[in-house]
């Protein structure tokens, strides 16, 4: 079980080589990253966009091309689909974002002939590295799924299981996180997440232990939970996947830790038939490398799953 | 305008000195906490409940007896009907909460004859001194209010900017948080914001700057509003209060930062005609004497309005 994004790394370095292909790729933060990335054996990359424009940044930040596959598409729309096409055939691992709205690069996600639709719906996953848990926590969703359904969060379970088992997780420890941790039935959050815990002892969410509601401190605090008399539960502080009753209590949370606790990120889409790589322009450096590992190692157990 | 909680403690140790009536008295940590706060000349109190089991937890903790007003009423009910009645008849100046469930401790403070209503709606505000932010913070509502509509949160916002200016805060910035900083008619969270906005613009909502919507980092980080190049705006990092939109979003990020973030905190009950103090038995030492600082400024500055 991996415990820090140093051994994700260093997971990520180890498995057969991966490659991502990215999308608008004349962004100097991407290229800084996808360049760490080939120096730390995560991922090679096929870079598609404006090849003059790449040039220039790759000149720049002393950015060799020689060691990368570059194809020269001026049009941003085209770019996108042509590089999420290589993904699609296979010719890539992983499909990453670089300098084109979010709205465009989802679309050519999205896109019924040459896109990455798995069938399942997609949702956002963030992993942390946090001081005070010892652990990896996954969260979702923060930035994708504004208000799940009771189905749509029993997805992004499924999902985000997924992304744990990836990383050495086995098993993880999910909680639907609420204000308090009794079912009250004027909280239709709560109610859910007595409901999801029910799904995953009858077996409709598998791979994984549901227990919930749960309030921040007794699914992330053994002190806290202990202190509170939490007994009998499946979860006392101990949760991997914390999840979200919706994208406002997720988003707040994230930012706020983000901002405020010592923390290390990476974050991906998943749901789709390759790992997807979203990050923002404000995410830091760091946490563009983090992405492209995490994603390495999913592209790996999505491989490795299909093999069985 | 004070930053610190220990500008706070110094600020009520400063005022004329309040009386604080506490409701089923018989709790070590609620003891040890209002002995503090005479010894740091925050206030004196009137310790209502079991007097002999006061008396052995008093012997316990070092506690001399002499210098509180002891009465004693065995039933924790009718102990807090005449401990909330103290502060109702202005015999006391705030009321706290003692060894008695919360559900119990409400009931008095709403009592129609002997209770604290205001003809305002009640809402909690939870203060924030935490590293990284150069001011205070001032959250609500994380443990109260569990969804409130467009008018609740008008009130909540009126509450809250009372605290504010107890403190020396004057006309804060007030941010209605969401996961996004732009108005989305498919997010109502986006919509009420943009709404609250109108309202303090048109005078509805006064004594207060409020600009929404806006995310955590747009609200509480000058740094990352400014990458993100957010002009035009009131807030840009510098936001005072923090209204969430439901007590979901609110409870998760206060456990989160109370946990993981480096925070001092002290909570009150507002809307009411007198402060009242309502921690949990999980609210540290610390926690309880802040709140009983907080307690003692909103008091005295409660009296200076009555008074003008």
């Amino acid at each position: 079980m991996s415990k820090s994004f140093d051994e994700l790394v260093a997971k990520a370095a180890a498995v057969e080589k991966k490659k991502v292909s990215v999308a608008v790729a004349q962004d100097d933060e991407v290229l800084l990253a996808v360049k760490a990335a080939k120096e730390k054996g995560i991922a090679d990359s096929i870079l598609v966009g404006d090849a003059d424009e790449i040039k220039k940044i790759a000149d720049n930040i002393g950015m060799n091309l020689a060691d990368y596959e570059v194809i020269d598409v001026k049009d941003k729309i085209e770019a996108a689909h042509e590089a999420v096409k290589l993904v699609h055939d296979g010719k890539a691992d992983m499909y990453m974002k670089g300098l084109i709205d979010t709205k465009d690069f989802l679309k050519s996600v999205l896109d019924k002939e040459v896109g990455l639709r798995s069938g399942r719906p997609l949702s956002h996953v963030c992993v942390f590295e946090m001081e005070g848990v010892d652990h990896l926590l996954f969260l979702s969703d923060v930035a994708f799924v504004p208000y799940p359904t009771l189905d749509d969060k029993a997805n992004i379970i499924r999902n985000t299981v997924e992304i744990c088992e990836a990383c050495g997780v086995k098993n993880p420890k999910v909680a639907p996180l609420a204000a308090v941790e009794v079912v009250n039935p004027k909280m239709p959050e709560t109610v859910e997440a007595d409901q999801l815990r029910q799904m995953n002892e009858n077996g409709e969410i598998a791979g994984c232990i549901v227990d919930g509601p749960l309030s921040l401190d007794l699914a992330t605090c053994p002190e806290a939970a202990k202190h509170k008399g939490a007994t009998g539960r499946k979860i006392v502080g101990d949760a991997d996947v914390l999840l979200f009753p919706n994208i406002h209590a997720g988003n707040i949370l994230y930012k706020g830790l983000v901002h405020f606790a010592n923390v290390k990120n990476g974050n991906l889409i998943t749901g789709t038939a390759a790992p997807v790589i979203l990050t923002s322009r404000s995410d830091s450096f760091e946490v563009k490398v983090n992405s492209l590992a995490l994603g390495a190692l999913v592209a790996d157990s999505l491989k490795k799953n299909a093999n069985k």
